[in-house]
């Protein structure tokens, strides 16, 4: 069961002038299952990505980058989930090829145009023949305002698909933004996740859009974790289709900038925490701040650290306040010269640990009354410096077990 | 149940000429349980220790540490199991301290000949004055024959108790070695592990016991997890009782010293795979072998990202040939320059994926074949290197998940 994540209503999502979405069933994997989603984009949008830093990415994934540095202009997605197209070597980029080239022929575009994407089980075989058999009806499903067909339609172990929408206004002009994720196991995204796509109608430059993407996932993909597993297939795509009316934006340091920033940040983020909030086996979401570190990067590295470690995750399931784990975990995070004596430690209000050791005024049943809560905030102050940062995980339940040991039967 | 881990049998573990051992019952946690352990050790022995890289370490680690530098020559180890003194601050070093007084002073000794260790929950105040009751009947119960019963005073979560013995011929003369470890979560030793106390009569310099200790924890310790957790106490003490009439071991590189190590290595890789076997939740025990590689360092890294992939150790336990799971570990592992293209895939026998793709060769049925084994070994190899570097794991259960959210109710 996902953690206070309400099925998203199709209402509730705001078509993005300019984007056309339609599904189909192709069979990739299973009969009956819609499979097969095309984002169709107007012509003069920007796309921007970001895509995963393991160095087994997929053929899709190398696809993608060829076409978004051709600088052809992104016109379509194409993508498929039960087959992740990732160690599947040349067959498999050869594979991403003719999904490219099949799309572009039945749209009249270039294949350089068409972004190709794919998840599920990986070094199997990329079922093509099926995919391109499926196009021709995933494209005549296309409409404005099928996101939450896309977002259903892009869900592997996912429990519930996720969306969401937000509006900004930029020189009084009313800017729309809606995005879907999905993703719920093998989440430790580096650079982006395991596919999430934002899109606003908002003006703003190409040549902007990388950095653009790029500092979405920072904030939001790039702050969560499920099992540490870094995907083959993470991959984050913005698309500005520039049919808002307002002065294109040309800086994100400007007010405009800023403003659309913020607010796609907002959806970014509620994408990133909706993956955690259905991540495999997930019973609570917790949020791990780490403070008082040197730079932000350090308060990162502790707060992986916290958020990976099995036996934190496993104490969180049973809600035991068992916290000397997280003390271990702050531990072995990889600061050579961590004192802990400087440590302090805090579950939501209550303080567990004063300089490395336990608070004399903490009691057993503050600990056990916050861990029987389905929300919780680590916070951790590590007592040398200013900077802070913050990651959002699970805790780790019998069902991530039952879930991956039975992923593929 | 332990994977391939007889019961050690008392008959079978030797006794070390200098040694003697003595366990009582303390109360520390439970009642009824022989909790805490003496390892006396007569004049004249060498001793060194490596002990956890865990900023967060133990008490007694930080007196371990202060004791064996002092030079004042290990007469006497104290452990108690029940409670880590982890994570208790200054009054957990003075409850540490207190208990080394104690042992001194009922064996003639100074406080700093005495090392005092701790497994158990962390950040909880340890009964220091139960341990200091129970002192005098573990000193009375001592005897060279305790091997096994101090295998099982230190236990934890442990199902099995672990020791190990071997015979070398050294000079024509018969040198003995004896071991026990504990240890089956928590387990992702960095300079050595969850306890580890190995013996000998053989007669080696002082001056050598450091780099003995570090090379024999490296060899054995230093390759095994069981969930990525670095604990808060991990320890390991070589002790040298000097009592074999062989001349006097004055370098490890000499022929004797290196007849010794390699006996010594047998007995701490033996006590270090049991840990493996008796992993919390275990069902297979996995060798994950990296080879290829630049340098050792790069492969350890694969071989780490491989043993702790949540994915690929729950893979192990369904007995699901999902082997692309292992893949993408390899391309998160960290390798910034790792080519994909050069990388093969095998497990035990099975030639599962050729320069990064699947083996066009490869059939479903020999992957289960190899996956339904209880003992299994992984090698990729990496194609860029002559080097090569081996981990041992265990697989990820729905009883680890059981074992750790229970564990101290």
């Amino acid at each position: 069961m996902p953690v206070n994540l309400p099925l998203p209503l199709a209402s509730e999502l705001l078509a993005v002038p300019g984007v056309h979405i339609g599904v189909a069933e192709a069979g990739v994997r299973k009969v009956g299952r819609k499979d097969l989603t095309v984002v169709l984009i107007e012509e003069g949008a920007s796309v921007g990505g970001v895509f995963t830093q393991n160095r087994f990415c997929a053929a899709p994934v190398q696809v993608c980058r060829e076409h978004l540095a051709s600088g052809a202009g992104v016109r379509a997605i194409v993508v498929n989930t039960g087959n992740a197209n990732a160690g599947t070597g040349e067959d498999g980029l050869a594979r991403a090829r003719k999904t490219c080239e099949a799309a572009a022929a039945a749209l009249g575009l270039s294949p350089e145009q068409v972004l190709p994407f794919s998840t599920g089980v990986i070094m199997e075989p990329l079922p093509v023949d099926r995919i391109v058999a499926g196009l021709p009806a995933a494209i005549a499903d296309a409409a404005p305002a099928h996101w939450l067909r896309a977002a259903e339609g892009i869900m592997t172990t996912d429990t519930v698909p996720k969306a969401a929408s937000a509006q900004v206004q930029i020189d009084g002009v009313t800017v729309t933004i809606t995005g879907i994720s999905k993703g719920a196991g093998m989440i430790r995204p580096n650079m982006a996740t395991m596919l999430g796509f934002l899109a606003t109608d908002a003006a703003i430059d190409t040549a902007l859009m990388h950095r653009l993407a790029t500092e979405l996932a920072e904030g939001s993909f790039n702050r969560v974790t499920v099992d540490g597993d870094t995907s083959t297939n993470d991959s984050f795509v913005v698309i500005a289709t520039k049919r808002a009316a307002h002065t294109p934006i040309t800086s994100l340091e400007s007010e405009q900038g800023q403003a659309l920033k913020a607010a796609m940040l907002d959806v970014a983020r509620r994408l990133a925490q909706a993956i955690v909030r259905d991540g495999e086996g997930a019973t609570k979401f917790i949020t791990v701040r780490v403070e008082g570190g040197r730079d932000a990067s350090e308060c990162r590295q502790v707060a992986y650290a916290i958020a990976h470690s099995p036996l934190v995750k496993t104490a969180f399931f049973a809600s035991d306040p068992n916290l000397g784990r997280i003390l271990a975990a702050v531990g072995y995070a990889g600061i050579a010269d961590l004192d802990q004596t400087g440590i302090d430690l805090y579950l939501d209000d209550v303080h567990v640990a004063v300089k490395g050791g336990r608070n004399p005024a903490y009691r057993e049943e503050d600990g056990q009354r916050v861990m029987k809560q389905q929300e919780i905030t680590v916070r951790v102050v590590l007592g040398r410096g200013t900077a802070a940062d913050t990651v959002w995980t699970c805790d780790f339940s019998h069902d991530y077990v039952t879930i991956n040991a039975d992923y593929r039967s």
